[in-house]
């Protein structure tokens, strides 16, 4: 049974404060490992799944074509939104790159894929089959930052157009699409927080003691 | 920018490989400290959000009545899934220990909270604002296992009990509620790895390549 001491869970916080959404102005035309590649998929079947179902599908594409035509998505759904923004946000939103599907290294659709069975855990709140999936994605998010990789979620798409690219089954779900890539740097700060898009919350805004008023 | 070492990348890999799903009985009677409370937030609100709308609230329970009242909602829960299983399978699920509500130091129950203006990122899918919150709890669980705190996913719970128990508004999402607390040991594998409950999937099982066939 390992312990950690101190410094190591200081470490931890610094890559968790260094991690970033990365799109594709930062990417560079690198490529990136098999070995990396595996290290980050491991950190993802690492994660905690509940009833241990372990529900996740990572599907690497590296194929243009297909990106090309998930990109195609993310344009149609990336009109549909600036219809809801106005004035200054509107200029801002256009402005902003927001995916890096062609120019990063390599694509990775993650999927949910439901259990046939009763899944331990599972059934009160069903929804704690996809939040698994999401808990894989963020450690293969962290991993992917310790290991000098950027990685960014795309979720301006349709998720049902991107099943159909990639032919996923009825049953599957997207959970999560992402772009990594080595970039020419980690922004110390968010980028949307550096444009003043949003103000960063403190803990005092989001901490509650025993129960809401 | 931080570039980190090999080594600094392999100490993640090992605490995201300690982390394990704590309950009752592996909880000791020990206080959590404030500062390693506050880390444990701070590794929460520094997950990624979508839009950075960090759309995160994190209730802190420490009273045993409101714990007591939470646990007697898991309880109709657990009976309820108990008619899900049938032979080996309920034997075994029915000595299984499935929640620390009242063991532990401390419960947090993290909360959606729903912008009321559109979000960057969450308009084509909605769901990315739940999933902004789930890699906070991510976050938080590899930080309480650093800092050697278990900490114990419940999700057999009916989540518009806890939500009432705990006075959260209306437009409130209960996405996880946790059990925190030191233990008297870490298990090497997960609990339902090593009863074999469920097996290991191999990298194999879950990786496609481009496309689905």
């Amino acid at each position: 049974m390992s312990m950690f001491s101190k410094e190591e869970a200081q470490l931890l916080e610094q890559i968790m404060r260094s991690r970033r959404d990365v799109r594709g102005n930062r990417f560079i035309d690198k490529p990136i490992s098999k070995e990396v590649i595996d290290q980050i998929l491991d950190a993802g079947i690492s994660a905690p799944s509940v009833g241990f179902s372990q529900p996740w599908e990572f599907v690497l594409i590296n194929d243009l074509e297909l990106r090309n035509k998930v990109k195609t998505s993310f344009f149609e759904e990336n009109e549909k939104a600036k219809e809801l923004f106005e004035g200054e946000k509107l200029d801002a939103y256009s402005r902003l790159k927001l995916e890096g599907i062609t120019e990063s290294a390599l694509n990775i659709a993650v999927f949910y894929k439901p259990s046939h069975h009763p899944v331990l855990g599972q059934t009160a709140m069903e929804e704690a089959g996809v939040y698994s999936v999401v808990c894989a994605i963020q450690n293969m998010w962290l991993m992917a930052r310790a290991l000098n990789v950027g990685l960014g979620w795309v979720s301006i798409l349709d998720p049902n157009k991107v099943k159909k690219v990639l032919n996923a089954p009825a049953n599957r779900q997207l959970i999560g699409y992402l772009c990594l890539g080595y970039v020419d740097v980690f922004y110390e700060n968010p980028e949307l927080e550096r444009l003043k898009w949003a103000k960063r919350k403190s803990k005092n805004d989001v901490v509650i003691q025993n129960k809401y008023e």
